[in-house]
């Protein structure tokens, strides 16, 4: 029997979200099913929301930084049992077999993931729709265990934001003796600065803003620098280990190239469609790298949730109800959020 | 007692090269001198010559493709014997005590390099002069061993042309299994080519002229693709592991990135200063890298001389007597060599 569910869908480019009824599959023996308490706002939601890749199939529920609680496991469950918190990320499932699959690189999957929303489940038949909603299906292989001691709320925008930003900074070996620069104090910007800051590292933001530089520090950073100033900026030239850059939008990364040291990297992570252009002159004579990264595995995923445990870090959010749905994409559109979004769904 | 030498000195931006005496320093007891045999004619000594960043002192005695046999050793030399053959690439010196040098990244030394030409050297006094001329002193801990089975003068570019191309290939891992581009057919190409070749890859040279498609073949492609044909283009996506590029001309990455697999890098070597621009959208999606690499260390240069004496890999060559390096300039600003000029100094 399949799974009633409902949540808000959007049905048409650019159009609001409206309430929406649809069934998810009916659970199998490793599934289980999770009673969602709230789900945050991302940006590709958004772009989902928008079209604006062209590439969305209506009516779609969006919602990828989903928690809750599970009401119901199968019969091969072994790692949930009802009334554990669980979460559930950017995918529900991917080949598993896979050179990628197998080495915890689930979403770079050979025969491409199966996103949380917005497609299909591996059947090819069964609709996937997303964490604006009631309630989740998902094998307990690819769902989470949130901390006890994180508030769950706050919790939701790790699912995305934290595990995106938190793969890249593990990747490069970001840690103490470290000197590492975040452009960008958005959503994402602003886990990598927490995340960042408790992997140890010597934390620099680059902002555009005069009005987030006080933010900058309190979120962790130990140096901000306004990107507008051109003598703030040329005081960074060499100096970074590593820089990862937030922005979603076109902006000057050669700046940033220069900012790096001999043989470092810049990974970008923004998915805005305009290009972005460099000199090569520094990039070979300085052997430098421009990198790009997209969220991360799932033993990785885990991992970054253990380590916020471990330390404490949750997103900094806006608590809404779910019926504030599209206020909250208008507001996210003008960038007025401070950091993320986060519905809460049991208002439904 | 300095060291008597003379050679082929350019004394003005894009002017000819003319005879020109000079002094190298006194041997000191580490120390090596070098009656140059052959030297080869690098993209880069053109640049010098033309100024084109700027930064020529003038005069300048170009040159960094050396090979010769020694005919003095220092009392503190013990690799080397009057008489054996040896070579000097890219620089002669750097700090020997920071992070790269100890590292076998004295290319990327934190005091900066010694070139082989245009500069100074450690002691901040004595100028440096390079390969087209009579002979050379240098450091024994920087000269090279030419393997006894090489074609001296063919062996003279291995000593840019060859350690800038496997220096990169050794890094990403080029090997049996591996599918790697080859962009450009030019100096650096065709060595990228042999190399690749020589190391058990699945090598692609892409190529913008109908003209090299032969030679492409010939020296050891497996697949050659006319790079201004978008159909062949088109099939090439998401096909390599590894693309090295060569072209020093403003060009079209956003192609080979898209021809690159997931996960895998695009490496740049030339040094044009245009901005090459891309979309991040896949280099985010497919976790892409764009790289830059500059020759290679010390201790890798000799090891990829020791693999082309293995593998009897030696540059193609057309050689010119000193005499006729001018003309050598001129018809390499037409791209009109295959693949590489080498000066006979002997003459001299």
């Amino acid at each position: 029997m399949t799974t009633h569910s409902k949540g808000y869908a959007a049905f048409k480019k650019d159009g609001d979200l409206a309430p929406f009824e649809f069934d998810r599959r009916e659970p199998k023996p490793n599934d289980i099913v999770i009673d969602i308490a709230y789900c945050g706002i991302c940006h590709s939601d958004l772009h989902v929301v928008e079209d604006s890749m062209g590439m969305t199939r209506f009516p779609v529920v969006p919602g990828h930084e989903v928690v809750g609680h599970v009401t119901h496991v199968g019969p091969g469950v072994t790692r949930f049992k009802v009334g554990d918190r669980a979460a559930v990320g950017c995918y529900t499932d991917s080949c598993r077999v896979c050179e990628p699959c197998k080495s915890d690189m689930q979403h770079m999957c050979v025969e491409g993931l199966t996103g949380t929303f917005g497609g299909f489940e591996r059947d090819g038949k069964q609709q996937s729709w997303g964490g604006f909603s009631k309630n989740y299906v998902i094998d307990q292989d690819y769902a989470y265990r949130i901390p006890d001691n994180l508030d769950l709320a706050a919790a939701a925008p790790l699912l995305c934001a934290g595990i995106t930003t938190y793969s890249p900074l593990r990747k490069w070996g970001v840690g103490p003796g470290k000197k590492v620069g975040i452009v960008g104090l958005g959503g994402l910007g602003h886990m990598a600065v927490k995340l960042a800051a408790a992997m140890g590292a010597d934390v620099t933001v680059f902002t555009g803003s005069k009005g987030k530089l006080e933010d900058a520090k309190k979120l962790g950073a130990n140096t901000v620098i306004l990107s507008s100033d051109p003598d703030q900026m040329n005081g960074q030239m060499g100096r970074f280990d590593f820089i990862l850059d937030t922005v979603s939008a076109p902006h000057d990364i050669q700046s940033y190239v220069n900012c790096l040291k001999p043989m470092a990297t810049l990974c970008l992570l923004g998915i805005d469609p305009a290009a972005l252009s460099f000199s090569p002159i520094g990039v070979v004579f300085g052997q430098k790298c421009i990198a790009g990264s997209l969220i991360g595995g799932v033993n990785e995923t885990q991992q970054m949730l253990d380590f916020c445990g471990e330390k404490n870090i949750t997103a900094d959010i806006e608590l809404l109800p779910a019926q504030a749905i599209n206020d909250a994409f208008h507001r996210l559109s003008k960038n007025d959020v401070k950091y993320r979004f986060v519905l809460d769904m049991a208002a439904l």
